[in-house]
Order: structure tokens, then sequence, then C-alpha cells
């Protein structure tokens, strides 16, 4: 029996998020029963991230334990024929034998996707969150700082926390905020983007759409600057801003 | 009675092409539809390029003639109420009386967007071409040079030339080849994208899509740079290589 560690990109546009349910399309499902086939039997695929319904990813790595022989580019491939083409396997390989994608992660990083303009680019509806109030790109910096490093970030968790006793204590070690990174169409009508890039040791559900939620109030001027450190401390969900929308979330990198 | 120049932005993936047809959806259906609807009474809009099935803008422009006395502000919110989300009015601005989308048109300037790598990237998909071969960079940048200029383009025309009598002789002002463009995705696993930026003063039905895939071809090693010389030479299409899907192609933008 084999580990094997698969780093994945996905559009979620089309699943109920990354983790197996009975009645939906799922990544998880979809991954578990191209890998069942080659397997001859039942085979269960973890995830690093349970990404939810509709948030993307370009790098998610998830691992797996296999009998069957088949060498690795032979697996990618026929992993590959299998997947519907909006799952798409980039890479396999041999792990130690007690690696797991989720709780051997030390970090994760997750980029937020912003459009920006009166009206919303229809090639990238789908893949950012379109906000059509100006903001103050200098206001949103200002906030970020102010949730950089170890907090307790209960007020930024989903109200319907899984685990609502457990620690919400967690580190985000980068969150870049970048302006104007429209593709470089040549000449295209200017359509600019507000890129979030967060990286931490780990986070909870809604945690990155609710810092992004809050941050767009910031910056549309209905929160202050400072009032994001009294939301940190009140740890209470309703103080916060709204969950930004799932489909401009993409989970970019898990490292172990 | 006022002459009005559209800007306009759209996803192609959804549309049997711009120009309207009795059985199938295009976007200049659609924009008729809107535009009826406003003015009460049927309306034609003339779209700078008949972009084909599949092909995707930035910057199409549209002229319309528009009896009805809405403001252009109300409008252009009256338009994108009405289509559909894929397809969206960038800017409506009064033009002379003369405006013509199409013939008034001095220069257009085209995307053509490739995905490299043994896999696609699902977040791609649909916009762009997805090539697996390595391909020669340098190669494809030396037979482009070759390209550039006044030339007889009829080995780069659709082989159903709508006109075949028309002069096939047009003038490409740039064609630049840009790698490595792929978004600033923090630290995801690599995804090359090879980008054609190509302005002329006009193009042949499937011009750009001939001119990439032949240039493709230049890069895999099928063609030699200097072949590229002997295929305009010949003006046969059947010299040229295969026309490049549609799905990786953007009008970007079209100058008066």
């Amino acid at each position: 029996m084999r580990t094997l560690k698969l780093t994945l990109a996905y559009d979620g546009g089309g699943y109920a998020g990354w983790q197996r349910q009975k009645d939906a399309v799922t990544i998880q499902g979809k991954l578990e029963a191209a890998f069942t086939e080659i397997e001859g039997q039942p085979v269960t695929v973890h995830g690093a991230g349970r990404t939810d319904a509709g948030v993307h990813a370009l790098g998610q790595v998830a691992s797996v334990r296999l009998v069957h022989p088949i060498d690795l580019m032979s697996l990618t491939r026929a992993l590959n024929a299998k997947l519907p083409d909006d799952i798409c396997v980039l890479c396999v390989e041999t792990a130690t034998e007690d690696f797991h994608a989720r709780f051997s992660a030390r970090s994760k990083a997750y980029q937020y996707r912003v459009s920006l303009g009166s009206v919303p680019n229809p090639l990238e509806r789908g893949h950012a969150w379109h906000v059509r109030q100006s903001l103050d790109f200098e206001k949103i910096r200002q906030a970020a700082v102010l949730l950089r490093g170890r907090h307790d970030f209960a007020a930024f968790q989903a109200a319907s926390g899984d685990y609502p006793s457990r620690s919400t204590v967690r580190t985000i070690t980068e969150l870049e905020i970048k302006s104007d990174l429209a593709p470089a169409w040549l000449g295209a009508p200017a359509r600019p983007v507000l890129v979030f890039d967060v990286v931490g040791d780990g986070f909870l559900r809604h945690m990155v759409r609710t810092l992004v939620g809050t941050l767009i109030e910031v910056g549309a001027g209905r929160f202050g600057v400072d009032d994001v450190a009294a939301i940190l401390l009140s740890r209470r969900r309703e103080q916060a801003g709204p969950t930004a929308p799932a489909h401009g979330l993409f989970l970019v990198r898990v490292e172990y």
C-alpha cells in the first residue's frame, strides 16, 4: 500500500464543494469515483482544505492510499481521463506512509479576487466578486495590517461553526492586497481588479471570505480602519462584515 | 435620431458568434433584442468585428441609431439589465451621424491565449487553447517577424472565404508574443501561458486563428521558420497550419 500526494486544480463553479455528500456532486466524490475505478475497491481521498461550494483551487493537495501498483505517470493520465474537465490532477507524488493532506499541512495560501468597475466583466464572472462601489485601497491596506499575525479569529468564523469548542486562534503570516492586476490585455478598456493574497497556518470556516467581506466594508467607508481591531476583539461573527461570495476564492497552495 | 457608439465585452462561449442568425443565439441578436425593447421598434446593431462562434471580446465596438431620447447612463444601465451576464455594455457614447462601427474602423487588436503544460488548467478552459507539446518560443518569435507588415494573407483566410474576389492584402502593425504571463497566483504550481497580441488594419476570416495555428506548428517543430515565408507567398490555405480554436481568441480593441 502506497501513500500518494496529489496536487489538484479545479473550477469549483459546478460543485457543492470539496467534501463528499450523499446527494450532491463534489470534488472529493469525483476523485474517489475515479480512484475507485482504478483500484477496484472503494478509495478515500483526503483533501488539505475542504473548500466550500463554488470555491476554486489552483493547488489543492490531497492524500490517498493505494494498493494498485500503477506507475505515477499512468495514474495521472488515467485520473485526468476519468475526471471532468473542470477538475485536473497536476501532479502525483509518492509520500511518506503517514502523510495526510489535512493533518500534515503547515500552511495554506488563498487568493481572493475582486473585480471593480460599474459593470461586471463577463470574462471574470464566476472567478471574481464584482464590487460596484469605489473603494479606498489605502484604508483596506491599513485595516489588513491589523489582521496579520496571531489572533483569535472567532468573529470571522462561519456563524454555524462546526466545532464551536475548538480553538479559534490562527496566525496569518501574509495578507497582501494588490490592485490594478488586470490581465495585460493590450489596450482593452481598463478592468481593475483587487487581489487579496492570504497565507496562514490554518483557516476557520469562511474565514478568508469574511476577512475580505469586512475589508471591503472598510474600503467602502462603512467600517473605519479601527473598527477592524474592535471586531477581532469582540469575537462575535455579527460584528464583522458579510461573507464575500465563494466564486472569488482560490485555494492556491498548501505547504507541508 | 442619434448615432451611438457602444463598447462591449462578452464571453463568446455560449454564442454562435456575433452575427444575427435565424435559429441560433448570437451577440448581435441579444443586443438587437435589448435595443428593440427600449426603442419600441426594430433596431439594427452593427459590430466592428463579426466574431466567430466561441470568440470573446473585451472591447468590441458597435454602432446603432436610436430615436428614443433616453440619456446614455440610463441606456447603459437598461441594456445591462436586459442582457445576459455573459454580455456587458462597458460604455455608450454619442458618435457623429455617419459613424459605422465596421466601416469606420481603422485598426483592430486581438489577443490569442495559449495555455501550456501537460494537463489543461481547469480555470482557463474556455478562455485559452491548451497545447500539450513543448514549444520553441524563440522560433515562434522569429517566424512572427515574417508575418508583420503588409502582405497578401490569402493563405491565412478561411477556406470558405465569403468574398473570394476581394483583396486579401492586410497590414499587421504589431505581432507580439509574450510568455510566462500566467496570472500572478501567489506560489501556485506554475501555469505557463503564451499570449499573442496582434494589431492590424483589418483581418480576413479566421486570419488570427490561422496565424496562431501556423506559429504553433513552428514552435512544435513541424514547420521551419522559413516555411512561414513560403506559406505567405503560396496564397494557399492548405499550406498554412490548422485554425486555432475559437475559445482562445479575444477581440481586445477597435480604433477609429
